[in-house]
């Protein structure tokens, strides 16, 4: 995959498959349309599968809504249903079983700062549960959430505090939020991608130096995120690639060029652009000018579809009834 | 002492004189005012005082700076480091020695945001000198920050959280700090405790069920306290009292009165005043209307004076360079 | 009314009939309870009145909603038809009629950024029913809103500044939000005034020195108040004349006292309690601790009161849409 | 200039200069560099020069700073002193010239924060010395300030706002803070543009459907803006061109495709361009991860150089003295 970056497994199978054409071995893929969400399930059933989109084994969930731009509350609410039962197929938890929510990212950054937006929104009981069991709504479950803040802001990685934090209270899952970085500008915001193989080194927008999963915390963790930037380098790549697609229909001069540059695989083609992009944009990251209410509507569905997922046979007017 | 409900050693130290007149036993002051800021002393050194006063045993330094009111940057600066001396004379840190501060408290309530507020404007460096040791100015000591928010946010109890993190990364200090309830309206944002006890559990404005000390987190942990709020219960049980002291002069009808009103001792008049005055005001708590202003500059005294304190031979003006 | 301080009609009116017992000449009164709300109508129909209760001639509508506490959706929903039914019949719009809501106060002041907080949820729809009046839903009219600072931020006074606004876009109805101060606690965030007197100079919690009314501004203008503050002052005073008022029972020492005391009329008892309680408490105005929500779900009730009062035949879920 | 957007005189020039090499008529430039910082003066000084930039015959001075994002306060100090000094040349005060500061711009939007931003840090007078003129240090002018939000918070044109004001209050001065677009990624939050031409409709990030300029408001009107955004469009753009550019060495097959593009004035590449990218990118405007922190600190620059330069004999540490 050379230096494309990406924390969407649905974009390293599209690269993936964009470079190798046809099956990708070790990976089942499927997909389905419901109420206007596009739901795809990649599953990385083997280390070959896992080299080949360069991401841990395991099951890649991503619901991409594009309408959810619009805005539309009851949209908005189907959003969040299908979210939770997406999650809900991925967990499995008893009466008993505590949940921690972990808000990954900075609050003083605005595309960075959706995990601690969820959070601030999520119907949290763990205490509840624990001080007063008997006055308690038995749909409730028990959970909890942290937002930890970011390395900068702490001095400590963030894998760190909540490991500290997973041995204190031994949750039975961690449910980890995240703001990643895709390729294309047309899913920042738009995409929902639910994991269960927890959160990579390195991957998010933060500089995550520990990963967060079963192996590191003991506990199945899920990783659910949302791209909220594209690297500008990848802007300038995709202008590249739509230009040079476009000479393909074409028998003028162009088709010469185009021709050459067909042949060139992947990694020369970002060589070039490499080499040229490079100079001015850098490692620039960017994210839409709505970035702030972006962020707003999507931390809402994502809390909702939380709140859902985690307690039992819940409305979101029941939610609202508990969080207000 | 009663249901008064201070954090102050300073009031427990006024309420026991009021009650009992003369010396306190276990119990030694001392008091200078340095540069327009009088600083106070209590040290509990025995059983005996810690029963009198209600409060562990350990030193209390109280800074009172009304001035700082005016909201000048110089005496702003020289509380500061008045504060950053206080903090000195309590703890010992090598070039190595890593200190936690936590900020306690809600960010969503204004008068219990500053514990989040400071952390916000430390200079955070543990992670530097941990990853490019040779890169860093030598007067840098290793200094890391959490707000870990309350239990109605996250479920958890604070203490739980910190300790979990203390015991993943053994700092060698940690200094807490968190918004008092004092009984006096004028102490609101003007006055800093620091305390070498620690938290107690109940104290402050959140509901602590655990204390944050060496007990419990097992390494020496300082306090920080400024007071945010008073119970309006104590407003009104002040104004009684303003008022049967103003009648000691008279010989008039109301003498009588007096009399029997001094006639009562502090805890007979609790009572009197408890009926009377709760049956409207109940436990409400309140701030003064200018709280986000206060809170501000509050803040700021309070980072630059642990800025001053953990880092070695630094001016406010190095610090501001580090932290841009 | 001495020196105390309220911008509620319904307080002036309690104040006059503790001390002048009976009727107030040139004051209509009517109350009545609908759903769990009280809804008082002071009604000032004379110069005699005027001068009776401190208010100018007009209509006051108070409408006492202590449940909002509880944070009931459904409650807050009940409240919010109530107020806009209340404000429908201060006002008459047709189709074209163009409303401006003023949000008076300073948003740095979280006990005075009602004003501000509302006019952010409210449907602002002048602009569209202007450059697209064929695409827009025909229960929609002409509402814009500002925001337009205090004095200490802008250095204009607010009255010129919503006075030249007025003058360029000439709305139909003025309706200025502000946050008030109360004589007693317990109003605070849970009462709503409704005056078609507009804002008088000096009201409200910011130094107002030019009112918002028909005759500074030339058009019907309609205030919306809600306390949020009292004044520390009447916390003392009310607790004084709660124990006052305890000893009228008795046949105790106290009850000479008691007997003293009510022979003192307001003005005197005022002067006595000024001068005790001022001392310490001086013009401190204080504000609950949890200011921060409880401005949250008030301006929730006066924006959607706003959008249903201003809008027709809509509902709140009507309105969620067209605000997203 | 076909499609191109920019708001910086000085990208209209280089454009202007890229298709017509040579010297521009109408048009005047000087450049010079100080303390690291480049100032670029254009002047467009006839109607050619203006049809040629697309802009209004003016003074355009931008200063070019890309040092500010190393955020050393020292280099932020000389840069606010640097925009005082070239503000002062624009504009001529006197004692008593009263001075309105418009802070244009969406408070939601991140990137569209920065003149509201501005204005929050601005030391506002006009107030005192109209209330309390003889307590007044005498170095400090009339200032005054609004942020008057957007077209979609309030329902009016922001012209119509700021006209009623100006009316209401007949300043000698407007000043206009506005966030701006530019072509390319490197200049955002480092360039800051002043024009003594004011602010041209449909100019900045916002929709503005009328200008601010001494036409429309009466007032010598002088516009600072700063570049928070690009349009993707033109990341796009601009690798193409350096892909192209990069061909021009070479003889290798890409030399032919070269020849051909390079034949193509910027109106057929730009439709080419237009074309291929559009598709994905539409009209998707971009800005850096680190907006948050980038307004932060522009906003502190511009704040700080107003305050210098409409008062008198001031340094920023009198200024911070007055503003505390």
């Amino acid at each position: 995959m050379g230096n494309i970056r990406t924390d969407l497994a649905l974009e390293a199978r599209e690269l993936y498959q964009q470079q190798n054409r046809g099956h990708i071995p070790g990976v089942k893929v499927d997909e389905e349309e419901v109420e206007g969400v596009k739901i795809s399930r990649v599953h990385i059933i083997s280390p070959l599968g896992e080299e080949s989109l360069g991401k841990p084994q395991g099951n890649y969930i991503t619901l991409e809504a594009p309408d959810i731009k619009n805005r539309d509350p009851e949209f908005q609410e189907t959003l969040s249903k299908l979210l939770a039962q997406e999650i809900g197929k991925l967990v499995s938890l008893n009466k008993k079983s505590v949940t921690l929510v972990v808000g990954l990212g900075n609050w003083n950054i605005t595309p960075d700062s959706l995990g601690p937006k969820v959070v601030d929104r999520l119907l949290v009981t763990r205490h509840i549960l624990e001080y007063m069991p008997d006055q308690v709504d038995d749909r409730l479950r028990p959970v909890c959430a942290v937002a930890p803040g970011v390395l900068g802001i702490t001095g400590i990685e963030t894998g760190e505090i909540i490991k500290g934090i997973v041995e204190k209270i031994r949750p039975d899952l961690v449910i980890a939020i995240d703001a990643l970085a895709s390729r294309r500008t047309d899913r920042i915001g738009v995409t929902i991608q639910i994991a269960d193989t927890g959160i990579s080194p390195g991957s998010g927008i933060g500089n995550k130096r520990m990963g967060l999963n079963k192996e590191t915390l003991g506990v199945p963790t899920i990783a659910i995120g949302v791209p909220t930037v594209v690297y500008a380098y990848t802007i300038g790549r995709d202008s590249l690639q739509m230009l040079i697609d476009q000479f393909a229909d074409q028998t003028s001069p162009g088709s010469q060029f185009y021709q050459m540059l067909k042949q060139m695989d992947e990694a020369q083609l970002d060589a070039l652009v490499h080499q040229v992009v490079t100079q001015e944009l850098g490692d620039l990251v960017v994210t839409p000018k709505e970035i702030d209410l972006l962020i707003g509507y999507v931390a809402d569905v994502l809390a909702d579809g939380l709140n859902l997922a985690l307690h039992e046979n819940m409305t979101i007017e029941d939610i609202k009834h508990f969080i207000n």
